[in-house]
Parts: C-alpha cells; sequence; structure tokens
C-alpha cells in the first residue's frame, strides 16, 4: 500500500507536486535574489508588513517566531506584521496608527489576487504606501503572485511592482520553501540558505520508498493506524513556546489535506507547560479519543541556569545544578510517561537542534508525511473544496446588504 | 434536573464556590487598593512581570489581550510581560536581557507556591530584583497567594512583602475576578470596576433557577445535548483576534472541569478568519464530530472603512460604502450558515460591545455554565486529579538524573 502509493506520488506529473523536488532544484539565483531584496528592506525600512492569510502566511509565520528572538527582535532582521489574515477593523486601524514614524516595505502575497481579506488590507495598504512615499512607493511594494495570470498580476504589471513568482503546480500549503515564505523570514533575519538545505537533505531522505527506511511514511502509517482504531483527534505537542505558531501551520496542512469526505484526525495543539495546567487535566482523563505527537529539539540556543539560594525557602536547591532546558526536557519525558500511561497514544518526534536547517527538515518531513497520509485515507491531500462555502455565502450576504442599503 | 443542580450549586457551603457571589460581594476597598498599587507600578515601572501558570495567568492574559491595543501598550498602563507559565531556557534568558534598561515591578501569584514552573521563575526573578534594586527590592514585588498557608505565603512574610489574597473557597480556574487576575490587568490599563460590574450583572442575571430564563444555563444544556448526540469537539470560534487568549482560558475552564472519568467535549478554538484558511475545510467537509460556538461582540472601539480607488484593478469599489468590522461581521453570518449547511451545529453567543464591562459579563457567564454542564455530565467541576501525574512523574525523573549524575 505504502510503496504503491509511494510510486504514484512520486510519479504525478500534475499541477499539484511542484513542492517535492522544489528543495534539490531551487538555485542559487532565486536565493540570492531574494537575500538582495531582503537586505534591500533591511537597509531602507524598519517594518516589512506582510499581506497574506492561510498558506501565503502560516509557513513564514512559524518560522520566523521559532527562529526569531521572544523579545525585540532578529539582530539580522526588522520587525515583519501581517495583515489581511483577519478582517478587524481595530487591527488595521491601530496597525496603521502604530506605523507612523517608521520606515516600511509592503509585501503581498496571493496566487489570484482575488482572495477577499488579503486583497482588502492590499488596496488599504497600497493607497497608504502612494500617500506617504509618492512615486517611490512603488519600490517599496513586493508582490508575490503567479507568473503569469490573476488581478494581482495583473496590478504589479499595471504599475510596476517587483514581482516574485508562486510557482503553479505548488498549493498554498505547501509553498513554504517558495518565495512566499523565504522573502519574509529572509527579512526577519533567517538564514534561508540553511532552512532549504535542510528541506534538500529531507527531499533526498525521504524519497526513501521502503517504510523502514522513510521516517514521514512512518508517521503517516502510525497516525492513520491510530485513526482507523477509532481516534478522532491528533494532538501535536512541544515544550519550547515559538513552537505555537508552528503547530498552527501544521494544523492547516493536514487539516485542510485530509478533512474531506466526513473524514480525517481532527488537528489540535499544545503548548506546554501552559497546557499542561489547562487541557492537561483532560488528556490525562477524560474522554479518551486522542493521541499526541511531541516535537523536541534537543539543542536550544539559548538557556539559564538554575540559581542557588542560600535561603531555598522554595526548597529547590536541589535542582540548581541544572537549566531550565535540562528540565524542561525531562518534564517532556514525564508528560509522554503520564499520557502514555494514561491511555494515550504517544509518537515522539525528535530533531537535533531547533535551527533554520532542521526546521527546513521537519516541514518537509510533514508534507511527505500528510500527502501519504491523506492517499491512505483515500482523499485528494492537494484540494480544498469546503473553503469556497462560506466565501459564497459571505459574498451573497454581503450583496445584498448594499442592495438594501441603497433602497 | 437544571433545577435541582441549581439548587445544589447555590447551596454548596463548601470550599469550592467562592467564585459564585464573588462579583456581587466585592468591595471597594479592595478594588481602590488594587488599583493604589497598579498606579504605583505605572508611576514606578515600565514593565510588570507576572509569574504565574494555569488559573494564575490564563484570565488576566485573556482580558488584557482583548482590552488592550494590538500594536504598543493602553495609554493608560504599563507593558505587563508572563514568565513560569513555560519551562524555556531561551525564554527566562531572553526575557532578563530585554528588561535591562526598563523599570521592573513582579506580581508572583500562586496558590501554594510549590508549582514548580512559576516557583523556578520567581526564584530567579527574586534573586534578579534583589541584585538590581537592593533592599527596594521588597517594595517592587507583590505576592498574591493564600492568606494562611503555603511556602510562597511563608517567603513573602519572611521577607515583608506585599500581599494580596486567593480566597481559599476559590479554585484557579475561577479566580480571573480575584487579586489574580485583578492586579495585572488594572496595571495593563483595564477598569477593573467596570470588569467586576459586568460580572455582579451576571452573577445576579444567572443566579435564575429556570432554564428559558437563564442563558447560562441553556447554553450547558445545549452543549450537553450535543454531547449526547455523540458530538465530541466544541470549537469555540470568534472573529476578532484579540480574543484568542479567552479562548485559551475557555479551554483550562471546560476542559480541566469536565475533562474526567473519560467523559467531557474536547475544548478546541480558531480564530476567524486566520482559521478559515486553514482548518475551516476540516470543519466544513471533514470527520463531523464537532459543533461550534460563535462569540460576536456588536461593537469594537476602533474600526477603519475600506476606502475607494479610482482604479478598482482589484474589483473590490463595491465595499468601498462599509468598514472592516462590518464585513466581518458579516462573514460570521456567513461562515455561520455555511457551516451549519454544511452540517455543524451552530451556537451563537453575541454581546453588545467588545469592553471591560461585557466581558465581565461573559466570562461569569462561561463559569456558571460549566459548572451546570459538568454537573450534567456528572463530573466534579472543581477538581483536577489528572494534572499530579505529570508533576509526580516528571519529579521521579528529575530525582533519578540528579542522582545518576552524582555517582
Amino acid at each position: 500500500m505504502v510503496a504503491s502509493i509511494h510510486h504514484y506520488i512520486e510519479g504525478i506529473e500534475d499541477e499539484q507536486t511542484g513542492w517535492l523536488n522544489l528543495p534539490i532544484e531551487t538555485e542559487d539565483d532565486l536565493l540570492n535574489s531574494i537575500g538582495n531584496v531582503a537586505n534591500e528592506i533591511k537597509c531602507n525600512a524598519d517594518i516589512l508588513v506582510v499581506i497574506g492569510i492561510g498558506g501565503s502566511f502560516l509557513g513564514a509565520r512559524a518560522i520566523q517566531d521559532a527562529l526569531t528572538p521572544y523579545f525585540g527582535q532578529h539582530q539580522n532582521g526588522v520587525e515583519v506584521v501581517y495583515v489581511g489574515q483577519n478582517m478587524s477593523g481595530a487591527y488595521i486601524q491601530q496597525l496603521l496608527n502604530s506605523l507612523k514614524f517608521k520606515d516600511i516595505y509592503v509585501n503581498v502575497i496571493s496566487k489570484s489576487g482575488t482572495t477577499l481579506e488579503p486583497a482588502l488590507a492590499f488596496r488599504v495598504f497600497r493607497q497608504y504606501m502612494e500617500k506617504r512615499y509618492g512615486e517611490q512607493a512603488k519600490e517599496r511594494i513586493i508582490v508575490t503572485t503567479d507568473s503569469k495570470k490573476g488581478l494581482l498580476r495583473n496590478i504589479a504589471q499595471n504599475s510596476g511592482y517587483r514581482q516574485f513568482v508562486i510557482p503553479s503546480n505548488i498549493g498554498g500549503r505547501f509553498s513554504v520553501f517558495t518565495p512566499v515564505g523565504l522573502l519574509p523570514i529572509a527579512a526577519a533575519g533567517v538564514d534561508i540558505n540553511h532552512l532549504i538545505e535542510g528541506a534538500k537533505k529531507a527531499a533526498i531522505h525521504l524519497k526513501e520508498e521502503k517504510l523502514e527506511m522513510n521516517e514521514a511514511y512512518r508517521y503517516a502509517v502510525i497516525r492513520h493506524a491510530l485513526y482507523k482504531q477509532g481516534y478522532q483527534i491528533e494532538l501535536l505537542a512541544s515544550f519550547e513556546p515559538s513552537l505555537a505558531r508552528l503547530h498552527e501551520w501544521w494544523k492547516q496542512l493536514f487539516g485542510e489535506s485530509e478533512g474531506k469526505d466526513k473524514k480525517g484526525l481532527f488537528p489540535a495543539t499544545v503548548n506546554y507547560s501552559t497546557d499542561l495546567h489547562a487541557i492537561g487535566q483532560f488528556i490525562q482523563e477524560g474522554n479518551p479519543i486522542l493521541f499526541e505527537t511531541f516535537l523536541h529539539f534537543k539543542e536550544i540556543i539559548d538557556d539559564y541556569r538554575v540559581p542557588f539560594d542560600n535561603r531555598n525557602e522554595d526548597q529547590l536547591n536541589f535542582l540548581s545544578n541544572l537549566s531550565f532546558n535540562e528540565i524542561n526536557a525531562t518534564s517532556k519525558e514525564g508528560v509522554a510517561f503520564a499520557h502514555s500511561n494514561g491511555g494515550v497514544p504517544v509518537i515522539q518526534l525528535e530533531l537535533q537542534r531547533l535551527d533554520s536547517y532542521h526546521l527546513g527538515y521537519l516541514i518537509y518531513f510533514f508534507m511527505k508525511a500528510c500527502v501519504m497520509s491523506a492517499y491512505l485515507l483515500e482523499v485528494n491531500p492537494f484540494d480544498q473544496p469546503g473553503v469556497e462555502a462560506y466565501k459564497n455565502k459571505m459574498l451573497e450576504l454581503l450583496n445584498t446588504k448594499l442592495a438594501t442599503e441603497q433602497i
């Protein structure tokens, strides 16, 4: 089964699998030109405003959060803020107010340009940039879109904006290694060459047909087997808070690829230690419909040692030989044991270091696993027909509202 | 059934229901003394560092996020940052680095003082404050803890720190209207008098015994009925991104109160529009095990009008009569219709305005509903026996690790 799906995936020559060999085929020229624009942004701006939603937003945001500092910004990067992923008037108004004394670049990301949320945000920011920068605005707006067609492509052509291409054979949730993800994270200070190196390593490793040699397929097969046993929810769990946005990207990848034909594991996430004191009780003793996938990086760039305290009023001197990350890793083992002991199946994914290389590897790993998993479930991993339903109803209601107001 | 549970809840004279009449009984003296300390913090500090986890953290964070600006901080408040809710060495190291040129107060919140994550963070910050402020440190550390016992209470007594009391008959997830929640959010600039006013209104309204007159009980009964029909997941959905942390508070409230004896609805959350382009596909067409509760505030403080554009290259001029919040509200209607049409039961909770009064009302509403819901499920809403499992295993592993290293 796995082998035949493997050959099917590797052999698809349709419009959906451009991501499969992308990291292997990515040319230095592309990385250099993205790097150059990122450097230009760092020189001329304090903030990059990224406009996008779904796959045009979650991947970049995930990598940025995972690899830039918790407080303040990366020493090699500018601040990157996102808009067009929600429709809050307060959010856009307050964002505009906050930009007053800062220099800005805009990167608008959309394959078609017709998705309402980012299209409206771009309408606002295009006018804002023209008002602030006049003729110069067009140097400060970078468009990431289709190479041949679409409203956004036409706008970029008409106004002479610089463009990066979203390959037509790569869907949104598989697009993080294209300029969709690469430009924002390069501007944020992340090393995109190492990211692609890691993804390339994964693309080569995970071409292996045999289940026992292919970790992505093993993960896919195990989660599918648990689904078949009646488990309904997969919880992705991490102990490093900077991974929360990576979890959100993972939710889209699996939820949108598998959630169709009334099937699929519901993808949910937990961020420990916080969630041990929130949803932890439910996992340990509640409705036993979930299993847990732990994501762990063995080395984290910064750490802090528990200080010794003469007074020892808190009775914690016994830990003063250890660092927080060491205790955190032990905590992970304790939780995995306790949950597993409570009847929750546990999968553990372990990577050496939280850096761009290993994150590139992991992201590709999840993509490959997801596609195998979806085919095991007998659904098409590359479409998302259900997303149209709300869009159509929303537009119908907006038109009714406007017609009523005109009477 | 509802009426008899109602009488049971109102009649419990045990150690768990202090929250029930708290908003009605809160005295001005307490609010004034919290307000005074908050003002002192605003005068003498740039940042308040709050140390807490679970119920000692999620409520304050939820209200702060919902009622302070998306970018920058409230004009009447200081910046509030949280620590002790995770065990990341990178987080604590980078937080300390970011504080160098800023003046600080610390508020440590724990009933016992023995929960490992906040206890370790307080050990670090207590030493940090003593090093930076010397004798003055004790003026800058505020302790929120039990009035009679516990490690943290002892530390506060020994060092002469100012103390606020967590009433012994109020559990963590019901404690947001005590100083646990009130001091951090007052420092952040939120009006705590209005918050308590709203909660008081709810406490009076929701004393109504009859199901048809009591909205909290209606919500509890409906979600319980859906659970009995076989639904496994409740998704709390909002269209205002500032409510994301309120969702996290709600997850703890329901997950920890109901997730026991192998029972309970799994509480999950979505933040729209973002999640329409992430998990939206799954909701519309995936495994039909979930229902959705929409949370909507009719008025949001800031808004932005869609600008007219002569070029109309994006074909959106038909919306230029509307504001983002108007479109967002219509979007909510469209999504509710589309999901309901796709077979997902939809509950709608609507409040007039996103402000501290209505948030106080809503939070009390959820608490009261949760307790009714848990009793309908025949579980005890006030305990969390499963949270001990990981703690015990973690301490066992830490002791083993330390013993091994000493050999």
